[in-house]
């Protein structure tokens, strides 16, 4: 069965097409013209069909993405499963799962069962599991892997396929090292067995399987940085190349492909980093985990990231990895997927805002018209969380139009503001112009 | 008695100046410097010492204030102390007591008495609360209270002296209108009796006073935007106009001086906005609310408004006003006030390590390298906020050196790349540069 891509370059207009453009606002044809020159994925796997389908592209809506799955030491499939419906409900565009514990295939089939939005995955953590220590994979155990998961309907899949042994020398040096799991395992076996990253060597070989079932290619950022000294190092920029080598390829066999981004990146350094990308990768979808601009807030790292994700997908990130309260220090828990998908939903909003996206500020302009207005259930009817808004506003309203308990009827600026107009009509105008914008 | 701006002039390195070089790692002589140029101020009245004095200017670390103070509505004494407990504890710079309820002049006593970090003020609440509404205002009311405020020990008060009737029209024609109290309850003045905002005919009056007691004038923005929609416009720069001259005319009298700002902006407008006031304010110290980024997260606005903080700190705002997830909803409780406290500190410190300041990334550095070691202990000691970052970590741990239940002992990262390391040493060098930064 042809992908997207491959039909998009046929010039058909899929009926996947159509409903992303109905989504985006956008004329189908565009949908279809981005699709075809590598700008835009929708991924979806030939084998299932989602209730919410996304295009992800840097000239669309910034997406977001919640990560679920167990670990080794924490949680079950009932515990992912209501992670996923937390995420889905709290606007999550895609979900990853990346169990690593007890019963993967099972949490995986349960997950593509239950999930209105695409699933990714990242195969290379079951193949670990199975091989049971990183320099026991093999190239044809993964790609077993890689087939079961394509054919169980993984819509996409990140595949560390661009960290090579030329990078490693200078991950070595750096302050933190390889912070990537899927980085850490590849660059451990190839230390172990001095050969190539079999991802790299075989990529004909995932090429065909991704072909065949649609599987988006997310080509994952072995050697992201783990903390803002590492930023924008040679390891990083070195793999990013292969990475847009690696696109390339993808696409010239009608593959669908994204590149995974940073990581810790200080503010100063996310434009040229964004920037980077699009020109090497020819404008490929850039999915950003954060990135996360200070190293010393766990417990805050949906903050430190919302702060850097704003900040990518207003310089055109496609999508957003969320990052949770507990990242850096254990699995987050029902309650840190929610906060961490609003966080990454505020970020992508305001960065939709920033890069100008037709339609994205008319959001912003009807909440504040409610606020205007002193209409408060609409502002709960428009806030990005309606029950959260309800929640701070309280029992304290008093008639209508009623002010919040911050300022009171007395020191409430807009009904001071308001009352005053009505009562005196439009000031006189200025003797200087008071244009200037 | 001089101020610190005279002093500074002089040439007198003073008492405080050396404090604020001690805790900035600066040399004395380059903060006196600084404060003779008006791009640092050092907020202390005469009348009272504290025990965190700070200095507020861009190129130094970027300061926070937290808000307190009650309202008609909600809050006594009491609680506003211990939100001044948890704010200084959190680590606020600076607090305000904003409050407008009952019992205002015992509560800034109180908070007064009990603050170590300088107390700001807003005399025009205090003002309007003994004249019953905005239009009964007199300028003799509103300058017998600043006295009060100045003789109280005050060290620094928002003055909205740059709201003129000629700005009044460009206001009117907003989404939003005028959402800063001052603001607005002048504008309504202004309106009703058809005469210029009193503080700024009276401007030397005031000067007189904050000289007098070293008070430090934050020259507030009445006409800041409330909404996306009123960024940038010609009432919002047309007040800064009117702010920078009069922050001239206050240096000029040898009064230290700050400069108040937005408020809501999309990204793509920060930078403007704070080159606009750096260049037009020749260096004065920028003051900021916020800049949220978008409008449709009440609920969440210390992340929006921690997103334009960053950035606006990264661009060289000196101060940054904190928000709270109350912010639009309610007046903030306890709790509140710590997030909102937290949430401004990431954004200075994230801008502070994007503008270069000399240290300010060894502390995000110390964090990364206790993060490779596995050493959980010295993470939380470094951690902006440590008890949080303890209680995310949770029981989980196992020997040392112990994993984090996200991963787990076998898919961690750190643990996988420094074993590989250590078993295989260092790779060989790649064949091509791996420099590029």
């Amino acid at each position: 069965m042809p992908t997207q891509l491959m039909l998009a370059r046929r010039g058909e207009v899929t009926l996947l097409m159509q409903r992303v453009a109905e989504k985006e606002l956008a004329d189908p044809e565009f949908v279809r013209a981005e699709v075809a020159a590598g700008r835009l994925v929708i991924p979806a796997n030939v084998r299932r069909s989602c209730a919410r389908p996304v295009g992800i592209g840097a000239r669309f809506a910034c997406k977001v993405n919640a990560n679920i799955g167990n670990s080794p030491l924490r949680s079950g499939a009932e515990e992912e499963l209501a992670k996923l419906e937390v995420a889905a409900a709290a606007g999550a565009d895609t979900v990853m799962d990346l169990s690593t514990g007890d019963g993967i295939a099972a949490i995986r089939a349960a997950v593509l069962e239950a999930s209105p939005v695409p699933v990714g995955t990242v195969p290379i953590y079951e193949a670990v599991a199975r091989a049971g220590e990183p320099e026991a994979l093999t190239a044809e155990g993964l790609l077993d892997v890689i087939v079961e998961h394509a054919s169980q309907g993984v819509d996409y899949m990140t595949v560390h396929c661009g960290i090579l042994r030329e990078h490693l020398l200078s991950a070595e040096k750096r302050l933190m090292g390889i912070v990537s799991r899927g980085g850490a395992i590849l660059a451990a076996w190839m230390r172990s067995r001095g050969r190539e990253n079999p991802l790299y060597e075989r990529f004909d070989d995932l090429l065909a399987i991704a072909a065949e079932h649609d599987v988006t290619l997310s080509l994952g950022d072995g050697l992201r940085p783990g903390c803002l000294a590492d930023a924008s190092d040679g390891a990083q920029f070195g793999e990013l190349e292969t990475l847009a080598e690696l696109a390339s390829r993808a696409q010239a066999a009608g593959v669908q492909v994204m590149i995974e981004g940073p990581g810790h990146v200080p503010i100063d350094q996310i434009e040229t980093n964004m920037r980077r990308q699009a020109r090497l990768c020819r404008g490929a979808p850039f999915y950003v985990l954060g990135p996360v601009v200070t190293d010393v807030a766990p417990g805050y790292d949906h903050i430190t990231s919302a702060i850097g994700a704003a900040l990518a997908a207003a310089y055109g990130a496609a999508m957003i990895c969320y990052v949770t309260p507990s990242e850096h220090l254990g699995l987050p828990d029902i309650e840190d997927v929610r906060e961490g998908v609003i966080a990454a939903r505020i970020a992508a909003h305001a960065g939709d805002v920033a890069k100008g996206l037709r339609g994205a500020r008319a959001w912003d302009d009807a909440m504040s018209k409610a606020r205007r207005e002193l209409d408060w259930e609409k502002q709960f009817a428009l806030a990005l969380d309606p029950a959260r808004a309800r929640a701070f506003f309280g029992e304290e309203r008093e008639t209508a139009p009623n002010p919040c308990s911050m300022c009171g009827p007395r020191f409430c600026s807009i009904r001071i503001d308001r009352s005053s107009q009505a009562l005196h009509g439009a000031s006189p105008a200025a003797d200087e112009g008071d244009g200037e914008a």
